[in-house]
């Protein structure tokens, strides 16, 4: 009973999928943990920490093992080595569909850490919520370390400089950690989110909530349902005068597995003050801020607009531990009588299982790849 | 009675020696205020901004100026163009020593903002403190934004992220400020100062004092004094422990007019984890951290070290915002009669004045200049 932690191999991804306080607790439920050499490195874990831990450190660490634990989907080519029956855990788009398509076909059960049911069960499995605090607290600070001004108010012998005005757009796990690590360097937070308990959730973080003369739009699993072009537009008329006062803009309004919406125009943006500065976490799937561009720093306008690309891995250490607890936590749900044997019929392993024995178990992947059911 | 801004001329100095609020001010006080055009363009107050606060915006602002203020001491050539007898005031270091020559044959009168005395009447005109202060939040904000992890603890579903360690040597203006703002950040934060007072403020900061077997070390003017070689050998050796347990060190230990003490050597750099960061507010005047170097990021073993090069600059408008309310409140205590009258008797004039009437006042420099006495 094996479980293989891959060295990640895009260039960007610096995070791994278990860090060594994990394996020590994986060793203990009965598996080995074998772990490809320096898959740690750029998260700052050691081969000599895991080995410390218990791992053993090989190349050719997932052969033979019964879960391959990664970050992002293994390569195809990876996937056809693999012995079937075996279990794959990681963040698994279903865009490109070619994983997808190799994992089935090498009948691969794969699970999809996207996927994980937001039921509160579940909560310590959720690598889309962990991830996206890391991003949210990377934001704030990103946005702190551009502006050329204080965050805090500065009462001092010289006289009073103001605080920091910082709007928060979307307020999920991201927006909030934002909006708290902008309160805790002092700034004054203005947050929106579409959702009806958002409000609540902003003011609970000591941020003023913006309120829109606008309906709220509630989706399924707790995020934000799209929305009409029309009232698109219109919030994006009603938060211009928000965006425009602000010294540091901070969005984060993303809804899963689709093109991210359009919150603040080109426009909007070359409304703000010289030496604002905008943080977009959404840009890598298209922006909440029209003309971001993930990864880069561009000026619109007098604003500084940064682009996130893979932004947990920013913070690879404390990304990595926090992914590995849900990789660990996930392992353990699937692991009964010393074996690992996921229940199907658990709502959470059912959740996120998107390939199983040569079949696409979920509904909407299966669509997308193989059409409407005949 | 005019007072002139100028237009700063050194490419790294982005601040500006007086702000349009401070402008409104001085006008009330019965000054005319001329500001060169784009002066405060780099701290991001507008020429529009001057002209709606009272001031006249134009070049040559300086021609039969009663009070010439800027950040950086005038260039050699402006000042031969200055009438006899007009005021200046900028921070004016002894080294090199021409400004001074020439300020003495022109006959100018030269305050020196770096020796406002540090007594509690002239704390609102002390712009080394209030610079520092901008240095040390600074300081703070680049050693997160650098640092691959969270600098608070992070209490998740997943699991819980301990906080980071930061380092805080040198507990001034700017060492204090660069807690807070850690402590803010939710680090924690261990701190050491050589003079007295330092491990009750570091402790009323949150922070907790580090304690050497050694003797303080207290200075005239709230300063440190310099210590024997063996003293620093010792205190360096107390102190490796403690950075190599950092993830973050920040230093700012300066002694004005002085090379700053090299508190931290290359090998205790190369103790640190990798993923280190090391903040050397003391590079420009030689650096706290050995191997340091201003304006420039650079790898010593496994730690990132950041060497600072007019930190102030960087959040330029409330630097000039401090910084001018310092000028506004020296030109206050000079204005007596509704006239720009300085009391040499007054313990703030004279001791801040370096030249007046042909003559060097202040004796280090006089000597610096003119060698001992006959």
């Amino acid at each position: 009973m094996k479980i293989a932690v891959v060295r990640e191999t895009r260039p960007a991804e610096r995070r791994v999928a278990l860090v060594p306080e994990q394996v020590v607790k994986l060793v203990q439920l009965g598996y080995e943990v074998a772990v490809e050499p320096a898959a740690g490195e750029r998260a700052l874990y050691s081969d000599d920490a895991y080995r410390d831990a218990g791992a053993e450190v090989a190349w050719g660490a997932d052969h033979a093992a019964t879960v391959v634990a990664s970050v992002q989907p293994l390569e195809r080519e990876r996937l056809q080595r693999l012995h079937a029956g075996t279990a794959l855990m990681s963040f698994l788009p279903t865009n490109p569909p070619d994983v997808i398509r190799a994992a089935t076909r090498a009948k691969l059960t794969a699970f999809a850490m996207e996927l994980i049911p937001r039921i509160s069960r579940a909560q310590s499995m959720d690598a889309l919520s962990s991830q996206a605090l890391v991003a949210g607290y990377r934001a704030a600070i990103v946005a702190a370390e551009r502006l050329p001004r204080f965050f805090p108010l500065n009462m001092t012998a010289a006289g009073t400089v103001p605080p920091a005005q910082v709007v928060v757009l979307g307020a999920g796990v991201a927006g909030l950690q934002a909006i708290a690590t902008a309160k805790r360097l002092g700034a004054v937070v203005k947050a929106y989110d579409v959702r009806t308990a958002a409000a609540e959730e902003i003011a609970s973080m000591g941020a003023i909530p913006i309120e829109l003369e606008l309906g709220t739009l509630d989706g399924p699993g707790g995020y934000a349902r799209e929305m009409t072009p029309e009232r698109a537009q219109l919030q994006r008329d009603l938060l211009a005068p928000y965006i425009a006062a602000a010294d540091a803009l901070i969005t984060t309004a993303a809804v899963p597995g689709r093109t991210a919406p359009m919150l603040v125009s080109r426009s909007m943006v070359e409304q703000m003050k010289p030496g604002s500065v905008v943080v977009d976490l959404a840009s890598e799937s298209g922006g909440n801020v029209e003309g971001s561009v993930a990864g880069t720093e561009l000026m619109i306008g007098n604003a500084l607009v940064w682009g996130g690309a893979n932004v947990p891995s920013q913070l690879a250490g404390p990304a990595s531990r926090l992914y590995g607890q849900n990789i660990a936590n996930l392992i353990t749900l699937m692991t009964r009588n010393a074996s690992f044997d996921p229940d199907f019929s658990d709502e959470i392993v059912a959740g996120c299982c998107v390939t199983h024995d040569g079949a696409v178990l979920h509904e909407p992947t299966r669509e997308l790849l193989e059409g409407p059911l005949r």
